[in-house]
C-alpha cells in the first residue's frame, strides 16, 4: 500500500476551503490550510474558536452553510456524528456546497454511519471522503497527522493536498467510504486500551511505592512501550494538566468501537473494560479532564486518594 | 535516577560465573557472558540445552550445586519461583555457592517471593540481586535487554559487568530486593494487556474485512503504536510462527501480576480480562505456542476459523 507523503498535486486545483468544527483538532488542523495558501472559511458554532481562526489569519463564516457556500472542498472537523447531521443537513451545509464539490469527514464516526452518510451526500451529487485522522493535539499542531482515508481514487487525489496540509501519514485505506471509519475504529481501540492501562500500571505502581517517574523512565523504553504511555503517562502525575483531549472522547470513540463489534459480532473484551474506566471518570466529574485522567477512577478503585497534587 | 549503559567496572575483578537455565532467554545470556570474557558453567535440567551452551563454548555443569561450586556470581535465569527454590534449596546449589558470593535473579517472580528469597539468601552469607530481565528472546539475542535491578548497591556495582554483558539499559531502581520484581510486575502488566489489545484488534480488523498487514503498517506508525503490536502483530497473523515467548510465560506472568495487585489490594481490570484470554488459549492445547496465539482465543470467541494460513 502505498504512502502518500511525497505525492505532488497542483494546488492551482484548489479553490476554496469551507472548514466546520474548530476546536482543539480543527483549529490547529486549518492553521496549516492557511500557512499552505488555501482560501479557508472556517465555521463553529462557538464565537471564540471563529474569532481564534480570525487570529490566525482565516475568514470566519457565519453558519455552516455559509463556509460551504462558495467551496471546492468542505473539511468536517466537529465531535461526533449527531454534529456532522447538524451542520451538513440541518444547517443545510451540505445544499450550499456547489454540485459536485467534496466533503471530507476528519471526524471519528462509526462505520455504519460513515457508509450510510457517503450514500446520501453522492445522492445529492456531491463527492465524498472519509478521512479519520489519529496523532491528537500534538499531531494536529505540528501537521503531522496520520491520516486514514477511503473513497474513489479520483476524489481521494484531488483533495490530497488539503490532507497534506495537515498530514504527514496518509494512507489510501480502501475506495469505500467506511473502510476509513473501521481503520479508525481499530486505533481508537488501542489507543483507549493502551490509555487505560497506563493508567491501571501507574495506579499500581503507587499502590506498590513505586516512583512512578522512574518506572515511566524505564517502561517506556522497554518491551511495555507505548506511544500512549509517553504521552499521557506523565500528565497522569498531575492533577489538573492540560487538557489535550477530554476524557468523554475516549467515552465517545470506545463506544463507537463497541457498537463497530456489535455491528460485526465481534468480542472486545479489554475495549469494554476499558471503556467502564474512562464511562466511570467521566460519571465522577472529570469528562472534560485530560483523558489521562483515567487514572482517578482506578485510585477510587484502589480506596487511594488523588496523588497528582505532587508533580509536575 | 541513573542509568548504567556506560559505567565502568574492572572485569579482573570478576572470576567465574555459575548460570541456571539455559532457556530461550538464558542461552543467549551466557553466550553474551561467555563473548565477555567471562568463565562461565552453565547448567539446565534439559541435556539439549546443556550441549546448545557446550556447542557455544561453556563448560555445562553436571547439576545445579556443580554450576555454583567454584562461583563468584550465580545468575539464575529459569522459568518460576518452583524452579529458583529447586535450583538453589533443593538441589544445593546456595549450600554449593562459596560464602560472600552474589546470587542474581533474573527470572520473574512475584515481588512478595522476591523478598523472602533474598532474606533466605543473606541469612545463608550470600549476596543477593533482584534482576528481572525485559525484552524476550530479540533483545537476549542482541544484548539489549532491560535490566531492573534492586538491592545494596555494592552488590549492583560489583556484579554490573555481567548484567551489562547482556543488557543494555540497566537501572538501579532500589536498594531493597523485590523493588526489582516490582518494576518487572508492571513492565508484565503493559506488555500482556498490549499483547492482547493487539489480538483484540488484529481479529477485529478480520471479523470487519480490514486487511491485518495494512492495519499493522498504519497502526504501528500512529498514536495506537506499541513494542509489542510491532513485535507480536505480524507473527499474529501466521498459523504457526516460530516461538519466541510461550503462551504459558503470560499465564505465569499475568498470574504474577494478580497475585501482587491482591497483595497491595490493587483493582487490575485490563490486566485481569487479559489473563483470562491467555488462560484459555493454553486450555484450547496453546501453552506452548509463541504468545502472539492469543489471537486464537479472540478467533474462538467471535466465531470465526482460524486465518493465520494464508500468513507468511
Amino acid at each position: 500500500m502505498p504512502r502518500y507523503s511525497t505525492y505532488n498535486v497542483n494546488l492551482n486545483d484548489m479553490k476554496t476551503v469551507g472548514f466546520i468544527g474548530l476546536g482543539s483538532m480543527g483549529l490547529p488542523m486549518s492553521r496549516h490550510l492557511l500557512a499552505a495558501g488555501f482560501e479557508t472559511r472556517g465555521f463553529d458554532l462557538r464565537e471564540p474558536a471563529r474569532a481564534a481562526f480570525e487570529t490566525a489569519g482565516g475568514k470566519a463564516a457565519a453558519s455552516s452553510a455559509d463556509a460551504a457556500r462558495l467551496a471546492d472542498t468542505l473539511v468536517l472537523m466537529v465531535v461526533n456524528a449527531a454534529q456532522v447531521e447538524d451542520a451538513l443537513f440541518h444547517d443545510g451545509a451540505l445544499k450550499a456546497l456547489p454540485e459536485g464539490a467534496t466533503v471530507i469527514l476528519g471526524s471519528t464516526c462509526s462505520p455504519a454511519f460513515v457508509r450510510a452518510l457517503a450514500k446520501r451526500i453522492q445522492a445529492a451529487g456531491r463527492r465524498f471522503l472519509d478521512a479519520p485522522v489519529s496523532g491528537g493535539l500534538v499531531g494536529a499542531e505540528a501537521g503531522t497527522l496520520t491520516i486514514m482515508a477511503a473513497g474513489p481514487m479520483d476524489v481521494f487525489e484531488a483533495v490530497l493536498s488539503i490532507l497534506q496540509s495537515f498530514g504527514d501519514q496518509i494512507f489510501h485505506v480502501g475506495t469505500d467510504p467506511g473502510q476509513g471509519a473501521a481503520m479508525k475504529t481499530l486505533n481508537q481501540l488501542l489507543c483507549g486500551v493502551h490509555a487505560a492501562a497506563a493508567a491501571e500500571t501507574l495506579a499500581f505502581a503507587e499502590e506498590m511505592g513505586v516512583d512512578g517517574k522512574m518506572a515511566l523512565q524505564i517502561l517506556t523504553g522497554s518491551a511495555a512501550a507505548s506511544w500512549m504511555l509517553r504521552d499521557r503517562g506523565p500528565r497522569m502525575m498531575q492533577a489538573e494538566p492540560e487538557v489535550t483531549s477530554a476524557v468523554d472522547i475516549f467515552v465517545k470513540d470506545l463506544g463507537i468501537v463497541l457498537d463497530a463489534g456489535r455491528d460485526v459480532k465481534a468480542a472486545l473484551p479489554l475495549a469494554a473494560a476499558a471503556y467502564q474506566m474512562f464511562v466511570s471518570t467521566s460519571a465522577g466529574g472529570g469528562g472534560r479532564a485530560d483523558d489521562s485522567q483515567v487514572i482517578r477512577s482506578y485510585r477510587l478503585l484502589n480506596g487511594s486518594r488523588q496523588r497528582g497534587e505532587s508533580g509536575d
